[in-house]
């Protein structure tokens, strides 16, 4: 960097996917470090679907570091973004692009300032984890922009510490958040399992459920739980442990039925938690409760598991079908219990890949409403058609890791300004 | 008895209360004998308001054992049944009736067939324990007419084999149901930790949810929990073990924080292990839910706990305020966030102690529809009076025991026949 103030602005962009924990984090030994009480393991969603795409840059004429966030300025004060953010400074190193002219020694980066632009293609406050991606693409793509050093599990130690389960999404595929042993939290990091490819027959079916309530904060649930639940601590020192082992080796297997059964209970045990924590945190509702009782029943009557599910801190059910056609399926199922309101296109109701619609031999409004009820629950007469109780549909599949968006055309802040586009 | 067939009928009617458990009972360790893996205590309900009367009798002109419930024929064949009816006749002592001349020997029990008619005062369906008031009640009644030497604990282990919580129905006010050591089930039984003159302060409101779906037994729903939950172990050996002695000590002085902060965490840890069992059991609904919202905001504006809430196997919400004054403000809580459908009346929407509506000043819709917001929502705007959630509230408080009723004209039994009146 030459003395005189120069005009030049450096930029990364790059694109990291959110993911979904089969078996759940909940409750930290350390607030600051956000250094969690058990492992877990998560699925990375595939992230032409849920994403976050993220633009970095650097200019000596920025003049304090700023963010935006879906077209918003927002602040970077909060403790965890400068945790991040003080993270990786101290790991810059010397930058140089030949072709800008620009050379940014390592020293320097100390007093640059960076402006940040962050976008989610799903809506934020839907409940799917929008943080964790969030999270997760701004430590990687300020490592790419500062050169850093470090590989992607090293990344993620700093990424759990602006959000714990951003650790997750640094890899694709199977994910493994390892709480470490270390005061530091130096060995609390993510390991890739397997990747998206090794077991690509999975499909996910995400149904986003309307909320009446506000739901409590995950990070203020988690303190009250450790605080309070009289189950927590066996949960996480005699039950996760053991469903670590089991889970790598159903995922390293292939093996669905385990997968799903370890995912379902595991996801019902934090539901389980959360209820015993005081005052109690309900995060399913009515409607939570019976999309699990639907999936339940379908897998009874087969007699194996065809749909694992699990719940995060919110009513939203993230499915995982063992294959396309299994999807199809579920997804008849689906909408046979939950059709949209009258008002809703299918277009807007199922969104992601849509070509599991084609596969349930579904093309318009009409094929829904001629839905037959599925055969287990033919004798069931209670069965009720509910509008509204599902926003929409989101089919996915596991998806991989973060990766940088080397076409100009795709940055969030304009080459020149530096400032959103 | 005479050998040649006389025409008497001898005949008992007893009341008995149902009670609600404020540390639950859930899962056995035997299932046939119906003993359960930890202790439990509960409250006596006022029998005015939520009782079983039963009339048991006994004549030669019987040619079988039969039953009435609410008018209805059932079967005795179950099990359960018939357990209670082998081990009351086991104890059978001689009866005399000098006025109506009737001798019976203890060993003529065996071939003497009985008429039982037993009626609730409160909707069976309705999830209020009333398999709990009908054993107890069917048991108390039968040792009557039977001249049983045992005392009510002793009873109290014969009534568990019918059904498990029927136990505690034998005494009144706050009763503890020991779980025993005994393979046999011998020291299993309830005894009384304190009548209902010793908390005398305690009002009792119960919101009849409606339940959109049909629930798990809690037979096979406590079955599934004991093999399959992950947590329900180290609850019944870690937690509640403590927690008993704690509600003990709190019961004993009239502690009304303890014994809430109890009541509550324990409603809920039971709630807890259901969701962890395989595949979950739900219980509590969305209603449930906001119950336990509004009674927990309440409290913690209070600052100190002014009511307690339970809820067993249904979405029915138990709640127990400190006194008087407290459930008249909790009434008028409840009124505001769950008002009667507009086509019911106030009369049948709180049904009971209606005394308790009036000091709420309540008298008739245009009160309940002109009931402002309580202080501790004041800044929340999301709070929705929504009708139909609750079909109706029971007014009531801690009651007695089962008694006989001398009166002639409450038996259900004509006194000639010996057949439903």
């Amino acid at each position: 960097m030459g003395s005189e103030l120069e005009k030049w602005v450096l930029m990364v962009t790059a694109r990291t996917p959110t993911n979904i924990a089969v078996i759940k984090y909940w409750g930290k030994r350390d607030e600051t470090l956000i250094l969690p009480i058990n492992d877990s393991i998560s699925v990375t969603l595939d992230p032409s679907h849920l994403c976050t795409t993220t633009t970095v840059s650097v200019s000596p004429t920025f003049d304090h570091d700023r963010m935006w966030l879906n077209g918003k300025e927002i602040s970077l004060q909060g403790g965890r973004f400068q945790s991040c953010l003080r993270e990786i400074r101290a790991r810059a190193q010397d930058v140089e692009d030949e072709k800008k002219g620009i050379k940014i020694k390592k020293e320097d980066w100390q007093k640059l300032h960076l402006h940040i632009a962050s976008y989610n293609n799903f809506p934020t406050a839907a409940g799917l984890a929008s943080s964790a991606a969030g999270l997760a693409c701004l430590v990687f793509s300020l490592a790419k922009l500062m050169n850093l050093k470090e590989d992607n599990s090293q990344l993620s130690a700093i990424a759990r510490q602006g959000s714990g389960s951003a650790c997750r999404s640094l890899y694709g595929g199977f994910v493994k958040w390892d709480m470490g042993k270390e005061d530091n939290g130096s060995d609390s990091l993510a390991v890739q399992l397997a990747d998206e490819k090794h077991w690509d027959e999975l499909v996910i079916i995400i149904a986003v459920v309307s909320a009446r309530q506000k739901e409590t904060s995950s990070t203020s649930g988690m303190r009250d739980t450790v605080v309070t639940s009289a189950l927590i601590e066996h949960r996480a020192k005699e039950v996760v442990p053991k469903r670590i082992v089991q889970m790598e080796d159903a995922i390293q297997k292939r093996d669905f039925p385990s997968f799903a059964r370890l995912a379902c209970t595991d996801s019902n045990q934090f539901h389980a938690v959360c209820l015993d924590t005081y005052p109690p945190i309900f995060y399913m509702n009515d409607t939570s409760h019976r999309i699990i009782s639907c999936v339940e029943k379908w897998n009874r009557a087969e007699e194996t598991p065809q749909v694992a599910y699990t719940f995060d801190a919110g009513p939203n059910a993230v499915m995982i079908a063992r294959d396309r056609k299994t999807a199809a399926l579920l997804l008849q199922r689906l909408l046979y219990n939950f059709p949209p309101q009258s008002d809703t296109d299918l277009d807007s109701y199922i969104i992601g890949d849509k070509s599991i619609l084609q596969d349930a031999g579904i093309k318009n409004m009409k094929d829904v409403e001629a839905l037959a009820p599925p055969p287990e629950i033919k004798d069931n007469i209670s069965t009720q058609r509910s509008k509204g109780d599902v926003s929409y549909f989101i089919c996915t599949r596991p998806g991989g890791g973060p990766v940088v968006l080397s076409d100009e055309s795709l940055a969030l802040l304009d080459p020149l300004t530096g400032l959103p586009k």
